[in-house]
């Protein structure tokens, strides 16, 4: 089995931190780096402070095969993240003739002027390659091992689609879930044991409530689903000879 | 005017990173230590491993007045929150004489066994303080500048709620939304001629589409009320003259 693929996640947005804006975008980029089988490990979130912006990215992109970053790529002062990445880089930034030809093209299409601030979007750093999305033109980019995104969802979601073509992807890990209509602490020896006996699938216990009731979830991982199928199957037994399932 | 008081979150946990659970807390908390005054500069999500965790929250807990973290205390194998702390603190675990006689009662209300599991969630550090919740009573706890809290976003609400008592509040930071029926790219001279002339006030551009539509809120914030009521005043005026508001 290959080595697995790793990632980090930097979200880059005072409105986070502040709680004005509910981020929706860690959600989606986890469901999709599972679906083609890249770990995510980490995540970060930091305002849009040129050092802790380019102190994060330097952590994450040195211990991780890949860095997504989503926020701070607009045409306004704040929008402080390609030149972040351009100096943890230690490359020039200016503007991209194809982003210039892209937003020149989505500007005359809506009637909209090219004005200084929007040129801004079309600066990537020196050596990047171009992330399209084709609700807003203005482009992400990839550098090394960061994709740059924007912060709006629906933008993030096609420029994470257009990435994807150039990430080196894993096998993907697959999971079994087991719904337990009773609390966690009932079954939490006997998950305990079964995973004790089972160390190469990882299980997880999540908690919830229905109606008031304290009900939990059991995930099993594993990247091979045979080996899955069979220990799941181990645990429903030994919780269903108790009683509990 | 006093020194900003600053916090970190640390939300702990597979299910984030695999994208099964969507993250509720982190908006929850960050509205809530906005409404208190204390500034949250960083956020981080680390999987349910001992040496992320530890790691982590070593960086946090030495660089901000308070970490806030959360998920990982409950009964099952896979809650290592509370050992970690303790090991990063130096200090032993142990059954806590109050937490276990909270969990006894509460056991003892709904009818189900004081498990040797369920004990498992009276273990905190020395010397730290219990954090209740009337929801599931077993507690998370207060330990030097770190706030341990549960997952379940009921219960880590009951938790923040209870460890404000605990908390060195700082002045509020008050805010003025400014919506702008027109696409970013518009007013972001003018917003950025304003932030320049204006320093002492942030000000923040955030995009969004209304049936496909690009408009923006501008976000100005301040600790000072009636500088930023003026300060506001004075940016309608300028797009207003610009007919753009």
């Amino acid at each position: 089995m290959q080595e697995p693929v790793t990632a980090a996640i930097l979200v880059i947005g005072d409105e986070i931190l502040s709680g004005r804006t509910k981020d929706k975008n860690i959600g989606t980029i986890a469901d999709h780096l599972t679906a083609i089988g890249i770990d995510l490990l980490e995540v970060r979130i930091v305002g849009d402070r040129r050092e802790a912006i380019i102190a994060a990215l330097d952590a994450l992109r040195r211990s991780h095969d890949y860095v997504f970053t989503t926020g701070g790529i607009g045409p306004t002062h704040d929008d402080i993240t390609a030149d972040c990445v351009a100096r943890a880089f230690g490359v020039e930034i200016g503007e991209d003739a194809v982003a210039l030809t892209l937003l020149a093209a989505h500007c005359e299409r809506r009637g909209v002027p090219m004005t200084s601030a929007r040129r801004r979007m079309a600066r990537v750093p020196k050596g990047a390659t171009l992330i399209k999305n084709a609700i807003s033109a203005a482009p992400g980019f990839m550098i090394g091992n960061v994709i740059v995104m924007a912060g709006v969802p629906s933008i993030m979601q096609a420029m994470l689609a257009d990435s994807t073509q150039y990430l080196r992807t894993g096998t993907r890990v697959h999971s079994v879930t087991i719904d337990i209509g009773r609390p966690e602490g009932d079954i939490a020896e006997v998950l305990g044991a079964h995973q004790a006996s089972n160390p190469d699938v990882v299980m997880g216990s999540y908690p919830y409530f229905q109606d008031g009731a304290p009900k939990v979830q059991l995930v099993l991982r594993s990247r091979e689903p045979a080996r899955l199928a069979c220990v799941a199957r181990g645990l429903e037994d030994a919780l269903r000879e108790r009683g509990m399932y």
